[in-house]
């Protein structure tokens, strides 16, 4: 699909790249809405499956998984050139004031990748590796949130200075070494 | 205007609504594009003017400038439905990828933001409110992406929990009291 926003996006346009049907498109989603969610759908799955990978990775202790996680998805971020960011947080910016159907899924999507997070959080603090003080939930919906915010300047800097700025204050000041 | 996307506005709606002909439009802005980034200088002006008014308010020490500020910006929020979030914000999800001319504006726009922040955290460790070794640009660029990121979960909750994520960790954690 091309860059831009989903409003942007033709449903003519997607059946073009994809080379389908107009009949088939729509046998399965009724609407472009329908495939809309569809999509972030596929691409949720995808992320959860990358935070279970690094979240339950039982070789490195729980800060360190969380460390890796960011790492590798700044790694990929710059190889698409500092472009695209999150699906999701696109998503989210454009479609949450707009779209009940959007904002309700995308709601549940961001709350399941926020409690991966937090349970990792959880798993330190039983380690005495991060303060039981810290409301662990809290704390994973605000790096996960910082991080998209991260995205948003990188596509605005076109650089990967805002993630490297995540990565030393996140890892450098917030969270214990 | 309505709510949703630059690219869902048409020039049209926005002649209906401000009642003006469509002559006079064109004569001021040749292009839909001048318009839109006049709308983001317009939109910077206002919030650069309540950052001075914050982080240059010096019957308060440095950091209680910053927390004072971000309380404001958050109460605005709420009041507003916890919609609609940051003008700036959602043109740079929508057009950084798409239109250098709004990347371009949009990133110095962001970088005068994050100048007048990092002035105030120079001023607290000059005080020795705040480590000497905090890299006081990249903090302040972290705290208002951070701040972007809280503004795109607010919308996708619809409450203000993200926004009260931000100030605990922010002004409970990240930076000393």
């Amino acid at each position: 699909m091309s860059k831009g926003s989903y409003e942007r996006a033709g449903v003519q346009e997607v059946l073009a790249r994809a080379k389908l049907p107009k009949g088939s498109f729509y046998h399965h989603f009724p609407s472009k809405e329908d495939f809309g969610l569809a999509v972030i759908e596929r691409y949720a799955e995808q992320a959860r499956e990358r935070l279970r990978r690094h979240l339950l990775d039982r070789r490195f202790p729980p800060l360190r998984r969380v460390a890796r996680l960011f790492e590798e998805m700044g790694k990929d971020l710059v190889a698409h050139g500092c472009q695209g960011g999150c699906l999701m947080g696109n998503m989210a910016q454009e479609q949450a004031d707009v779209s009940e159907a959007f904002r309700s899924r995308l709601e549940r999507l961001f709350e399941e990748q926020r409690d991966l997070l937090a349970d990792c959080f959880a798993e330190a603090q039983e380690r005495h590796e991060l303060d039981a003080d810290v409301d662990a939930r809290a704390l994973a919906a605000f790096c996960l949130s910082a991080w998209q915010g991260a995205l948003m300047q990188m596509k605005v800097s076109r650089n990967a200075e805002p993630l490297k700025q995540f990565q030393a204050i996140v890892f450098g000041r917030l969270l214990p070494d």
